[in-house]
């Protein structure tokens, strides 16, 4: 009996947060969950959510995924250059938010030079996504997608929404809804429902959701919400939604094959 | 600046395939797709669903994802042993779905020891999933799920089902309907749902589904079904399911946060 082939390396990460940001001619919406883990045994509960505001200037938000060192000392070093005046580009004096999601990705690149090659010894997971958005005066709003190496891409009117994290059973729901000129509202009602579902198949994602909806050209976040188990709407929408499943189930007809 | 940190190995496996296998009170229903590809540039129809059958004696069903190499082989090695003659254990005298596993198992494992390591140093897939199900006269139906290292496990009352492949977008559904004492004119519904869910999301998931289905102590096929693009009940699934969603959705009441 030869010796067992080698198996590829153990490298799935399991997704321990979902996160959307949707990019609509009405505005953007951020949402996140808040668990974090390291195993089953270790749960943790850390906002996804950072927010950068100066009302009538720039509301710039961020989610993130992935190693929370990373992605917590990637957001610092954004942080400690808006503090280090303006000799340098900073989260407050950048004139687009693409010159912002380069910040970040510098950022992110500065924390995986440090730490990366440690982690990978020990084989930790080192992931880190980001979504990043929001509206600098002078320009339309903006919405990227920061990917592990730093490097980003912007959503457009064809991909409107960007998720990371635990993606997929939260995505069927906004490819049938989500257009650019769905209204904030029906935005939010279909994050909600996207994150029920997402709950509902990956328990190492939970409550509460950090929500904010921002407006274009408001210049000012217009709501921002922190979404916990008792919440009543979203217990409705969970139950009404599984109700409604099941009737839409029970309502197509029976296959004439057998 | 210093140099970029090494990145995880990119192992990720896009899933080419989604097999799903139920295992009822009153049979077993079994469900593959037939699309396999190297790179969107190069697409293929393979039925991942293989049949051994005596009736009144046998009927043994196996699905499969991975490697098509490593998949077809392995099937290869147990038909072979099947003609072999009684000297061995194989697919028509095993007395029971257990030692029937394990063969595959074991002709799984022949395979990758000859044939993994080969894989391994060119970085191709070597992943190899089954599933095996049936019954043999003399114990009740059971289903198997055989993993790449020809390990495996049973479905019980508590789990009666198994994916393999394209797993996320067609589990909510199969959740949401199926208990082991759901119909098999449900289960089959169900099943349609889960694999228009499955190619509404991924397009390396395609049509035409292989369909079987088992009915208790029977001892022969109940109904195998090919079932292509034109199939009017799966059209039929395709438009109500996604127009009862949108539905439902509309009717969720909407926050009143704002």
């Amino acid at each position: 009996m030869p010796d067992p082939p080698r198996t590829q390396p153990a490298c799935h990460v399991p997704s321990m947060t979902y996160c959307v940001a949707m990019s609509l001619d009405a505005g953007i919406i951020f949402a996140s969950d808040s668990r974090t883990n390291a195993g089953v045994d270790q749960i943790g509960r850390f906002s996804k959510m950072k927010v950068f505001a100066q009302e009538g200037e720039r509301v710039i938000v961020t989610l993130s995924s992935g190693n929370l060192s990373l992605t917590q000392n990637a957001l610092s070093i954004l942080d400690q250059k808006a503090r280090g005046g303006d000799s340098e580009l900073h989260l407050g004096n950048a004139q687009s938010m693409f010159d912002v999601a380069r910040l970040l990705g510098d950022s992110l690149r500065d924390v995986k030079s440090r730490d990366g090659p440690y982690l990978m010894q020990n084989n930790v997971d080192a992931s880190a996504n980001f979504l990043i958005g929001g509206q600098i005066r002078g320009e339309p709003p903006r919405l990227f997608n920061v990917y592990g190496e730093g490097n980003f891409i912007e959503a457009t009117p064809d991909t409107c929404y960007f998720q990371i994290g635990e993606t997929k059973y939260g995505k069927p729901i906004i490819d049938r809804v989500i257009k650019r000129t769905t209204s904030l509202v029906d935005a939010t009602k279909c994050t909600m429902v996207s994150f029920d579902s997402t709950m509902r198949s990956n328990i190492s994602v939970g409550l509460p959701i950090d929500l904010l909806v921002y407006e274009t050209d408001t210049l000012r976040i217009k709501l921002s919400r922190r979404i916990e188990e008792t919440d009543p709407y979203f217990q409705m929408v969970h139950t009404q939604w599984g109700e409604g499943l099941r009737r839409v189930f029970a309502q197509l007809p029976d296959p004439d094959w057998t």
